[in-house]
């Protein structure tokens, strides 16, 4: 390999950043259209250049369009195609504009398209996670701290916890959108160009909110591209806690759910195996998404202004990110979708002694007792119960009033069910509570305008 | 080491947690007070519960609290602290609540804390380059591209940029205080609490502008450091590019400033050497405050729900990145306010020849020439000028001629200042768009609302 | 803390650089009486300076040492205090020395001490392995893929895969060490000092091996904080899994290890609860030292030479990881070691149908038929199994001879013993390949020199 | 994408992990052989697979081989091809073998070409700084601290700083292979295989040193990766300093240098610019490796034993690395060797007043002064010379003499030169030591074995 590199390799990009060849042309297009009016370059030059476009358009799409890779970049490859097309015309389409704005105009473009297909696999997601929780009407599981049962609580409601998380990635994501939808075109190599351009209309035709305020930090800016990053990082990390618990849910040991045949590999000597690879991918994806974001943090640490060839570095990472992501949101909303629950093996493990501890103390604190006694009386029923293999629930009543007379029959009324009820304030887990919890979500998710 | 090791210092954090004192017993107190209004427990109790832990948190800010650290963390700390001052009504302080909704709340106020005075800290030092903008009428620098002179800019244009990448800082941090802005308290252990509390006064109480809306997303939710962190990650990016400009500018080559005594360490020996030590060290601390965003990232990653110790790790480094911050925003603001220009340096590297060619190229444009022709002429206009050991603005109109008729006494017209003037476009480096994008900075700077 | 802070606490180090004040003072020790030598300094000179530097260790490590924060370093402290010790004659020991190869040496001598605990460490960690391997003849719990029960192994099989890691981290620590173990003092300032030093004896007297053999990479070389660095995470890495896996273990669902009180923090209301707060603690600390490797290697990326101010910034996360990783270490020895096992509920899990079902297959081809053929019996075998209820190694002769008349009764044999058996190939999980494994292990172990 | 994305795609390794083609045909080989020799299979089969085998690698190599998404990975190709051509014996390869331990064979087998490879590649990189300071006698340059100038040093020695570096990393790169240098092949899935084969002879065909000592270490080990991944990231920094020299270096404000036409990039209408393109992409490349080192140990981090499939996720960046380290190696060595110096602007540069400073104290000090008192001296003497305009040596005898009557008429002979020369220590900059430093280099390049 060190022998025969030929250095030119080292800087091409067209491999990677031709799947901005629409955002480039559409840039163009509008560009040219804009110098047309200005009365910078003649209708007719409009005219050859839209047209020359969307025939290149046209051969990119149907795989007929000649990439050379001695062109470098998508940008050139597009340039030089146009010149074989229209001739000197070309030429004039990069009137006022440089390859710096060209490019980060294209990125913007490009990535207010992903964030709106990922905004909407977040939606589809959190659906798949409301009708989840709809679906499971009653379906009762330990709650764990520490991955030990600490109390029961409903599916539903665990269900509703991933909807919080991923609503907060929703709205992390429209906010990089926000900053990713601002114009870069007008600012040149980095200081404007001498031309009388009028960059709203172009901002407009393009889809574009705002333009640039400075055009120095337009060329050098790479923050929408760490919005964009710093977002899918948190997501993946949502995502890898929920395929985490898939897996193990799906281990023998919990047996809480049975994977659909789509989302796990069996072993083709054990049909009864079901590897939960998709899971075990999504959670180890979280990985590359993250070094990506390091990846992009650490080409723009101490760049001076303004464009460096350093931030062509820029897009192979994003471009991974986005694939990564985007799938692994598919794939789990599909995970969601299509698992099958076991109630009763959920259901028998939330009867475990633990879970009814603090029940029974409240218990104790609602006869009046402080909580610090009540707390003393539970450690010691607790440890009678364990010494005698038996879990709270089925001391009798004469066992519990040995620790405590304030005990009466109502406490053998605590149970798995009593405890969820019991949980009865906003974002708890009680039946009525997780309900109005699920209807409010419907409704937020509902009220979220498209991208 | 490996001997005595006290295997109860491993899980210690009172050292670093007791930072959280305040917003520890503020959340106690309003806690407290609604358990009252509740009557849930007695007024009495309330009473003596708010004054001691008023009395506890004058011990600490008086330096007289008694810090044990067998008691592991600032709650336990002040807990234990509480009861020995008024028995048993402590104990009922922890009715209706948990140590992860505790801790959680305390983090979430600390946070809000924080981000206050980094957005305070933000406008100040996006004062600051809007006053050097301001106070550097007509000073030229040339604009680079790949540390390459490239195009002449105000000295004003390049304090604006900064001043965008900062207001999107700004702006970013704001989102991050609302995503923190929500109250936990109320979720328990992570199920809810099974008493009759008030959420909303709590929340109301402590300045919460929401509470949450799922008790076991509550208790395991980081994101709102994951915000802060990857905000303040990208703070540093451009506070690192910014030292570097400062770190360059400095040395003997460039010589475009002068940085105050205050920031830079002279050599002992070498009165005249002025170091640049504040700017290498803001550029050097980016490192640690992206390693404190991996950090927090790789711990989260995989965690099933809900709380797991691990997450008891999210908190020194947030520490080292709020300390690391602040100050590099502080220090880079008074560097930029004290640093000393050199106008002259400046615009002597201005007048490279470089800087004209795409101007000359735009002329010939003017003149009706194409793009691409008028570049070729200058292609070897600049060619002959390096040959014969000339800047392009130093040739005589005749040898301009000689390249193109087109050429006529006004090329001779082109300068550093002509160039300038020409970027007449919204973002450009043109003067009256410089003075107007400086207003415009100051409205939106005054009318960003304190948090 | 925008208007108040004072510049000067940006660049202050003493707060965790006066952990170097050993090595600082053997250092300036070891030059002092090197300049005697060589006829730069007197020895009467000499003589001052080591009594002098002697006290000023002796006044630190009794606590009656005066640290001044103006001072801003450890080496400017212990040379202030000199001075006022000895006057004139402290001046004369920074003859052919500077700071930033004095800095240099400390480090490395720091970071010398530092591997030979952490080696020393994980030796003690690797004999915690072994002897739990030892004592747990017999012991057979099922291994996993994919956290699915796989094939059946012993316990010791399972410790030794941990030896296996941990042994790979401890030769990286000691290619650390000898990449640390090269001297840099007499580099000066950055290109070597104009004095007639004798290095060698020097190194010699520190203990150092080698000499850097060019001054200026010397001074602006960390390589040797990156080697532990990375050694440092890899090693977090396999703590980390380890760590997982005594959590999951720990868990109801597992059941395969009781933790012992140490290493958990019971619920104060659940007796019986044993969180594994110190194996969370371990896991979750993993990312901290990461974060530590990538702020280092950030922090370098792109620093020009020699020094430059920003290398300040190698030492906080570098203690971080040192106060990290070994008492993560010290904490995993004292897990190993107290952990009981559960041998019954590893058993009953390793009696899962799945875990033979390739032993069977291996049956088959003995008695001649091809794999895939093998193959395809045994998974109708196995649907069969999972429909009727039943475990493989329940079913009797007769269904087995239903799909293929080349089982005979010996396939009734065939049991987790026997498949745990039959891995007899090197590093497989056969009795007597683990009891070479582990007699191999404690000769590798015992042949390890101490650093 | 959100709709129509198949599942399956989110599992599929062959577009990348084809590249392992020729590894996993040689590990096949290798273990039909042995199969054969232990009389497992017959040498009839051995012919075939091996026959089939070959033709297949043919196939690849010509671009004939049929590849199969629906296949998903490049031992599912193979293997299936191997079934059209062979037919039956092809499943019996599969005898004794898992994909676990077939994996990572041959990512083993992979990585060892590699880092070949990257030695290689650093070999000839420090060849040509080897050359680059043999060819550079007597080049002077100011020596940097702080990017402030600090004493002037040899060309050539800058040169062998950079050659140290090198040297450390094809030392870690080397450690690196040996931990690599271990086969698996043999753990099965993860218990090792009920089979009587010889391990050690596979080993030796396949050029591995070692066999793996534990069967569930082997096949969940990927710490060879991260040794690969780390040495890669520390290489990356040592690149990216250099890069950062050559980027300023070629600046007009430096123009210590002027890069080769191969290596910039010019803009068409500037000819005489020539931005460092390749250097910037070296500098800016170091964030993706980075990234994938961070990637790599996220995806590790608390996985639990043995195999799971979040390991799949060890190759892409894996393969990122190799394709950037090794070019990026390649393309700095060109830059290196076709690089023109401008000793005249750097002698210039070194002429500045500082860097003779503390040589004047120097001189103070060997006539006798206390270094402290020698220092204020010059201190002074420096502000006298600032304040009139002078450099230190340009000052006349008398004026010395006005601040002490130690100068004698030989402090006017202190220049740059002798500075370098004073500077006569192991590592110095003196003109002797850097002969000997450079002879030694050459010995110990060529003394390096290649792997």
């Amino acid at each position: 390999m060190t022998n025969n590199y030929n250095p030119i390799d080292y800087t091409l990009s067209y491999q990677y950043d031709r799947r901005l060849y629409r955002q480039d042309i559409a840039g163009s297009i509008a560009h040219a259209r804009m110098l047309g009016r200005q009365g910078i370059i003649t209708q007719a030059d409009v005219d050859d250049i839209v047209r020359g476009l969307e025939e290149i358009r046209q051969e990119i799409e149907t795989g007929s369009f000649p990439w050379k890779a001695e062109l470098e970049d998508v940008h050139m490859n597009i340039e030089r195609r146009l010149h074989d097309k229209i001739g000197e015309a070309a030429g004039r389409l990069h009137t006022a504009r440089s390859r710096n704005d060209q490019v980060s105009t294209d990125v913007r473009l490009y990535t207010k398209d992903v964030i709106r297909q990922t905004v909407a696999g977040l939606k589809a997601l959190r659906q798949a996670l409301l009708d989840r929780a709809a679906n499971s009407q009653g379906v009762i599981l330990p709650g764990y701290t520490h991955v030990q049962r600490a109390q029961p609580v409903l599916f539903a409601h665990h269900m509703l916890a991933y909807f919080e998380m991923f609503t907060r990635d929703a709205e992390r994501f429209r906010q990089a959108y926000a900053r990713a939808d601002v114009m870069p075109l007008g600012s040149g190599a980095m200081a404007g160009v001498p031309y009388n351009i009028d960059r709203y209309t172009v901002a407009g035709e393009l889809g574009f909110t705002a333009i640039s305020a400075n055009s120095m930090d337009a060329v050098s800016d790479r923050d929408f591209l760490l919005d964009f990053q710093s977002a899918a990082a948190i997501a993946m990390m949502h995502l890898s806690r929920m395929a985490e618990e898939l897996v193990f849910w799906s281990s023998e040991e919990f047996g809480f759910i049975k994977m659909s045949d789509t989302y796990t590999t069996g072993s083709s000597i054990m049909p009864q195996k079901r590897n939960p690879d998709y899971a075990e991918l999504a959670r180890g994806k979280t990985g590359r998404v993250y070094g990506n974001l390091m990846g992009l943090l650490t080409m723009m640490k101490g760049l001076p202004m303004t464009y460096n060839r350093d931030m062509q570095e820029d897009k192979e990472g994003f471009f991974d990110t986005v694939d990564t992501l985007i799938p692994t949101i598919t794939v789990t909303t599909g995970m969601i979708e299509t698992m099958e629950l076991r109630p009763k093996r959920m259901y028998e493990a939330a009867q475990a002694s633990n879970v009814l501890a603090t029940d029974i103390a409240d218990y104790l604190v609602e006869k009046g007792l402080p909580f610090r006694e009540a707390h003393g009386i539970v450690k010691r029923l607790s440890a009678y119960a364990v010494e005698h293999g038996k879990k709270l629930h089925e001391l009798p009543l004469e066992t519990y009033q040995k620790f405590s007379m304030h005990f009466e029959g109502s406490v053998l009324a605590l149970s798995v069910e009593s405890s969820i009820e019991a949980r009865d304030v906003p974002g708890g887990t009680a039946p009525a509570r997780v309900d109005q919890a699920l209807a409010e979500a419907r409704e937020r998710l509902k009220a979220e305008h498209a991208l």
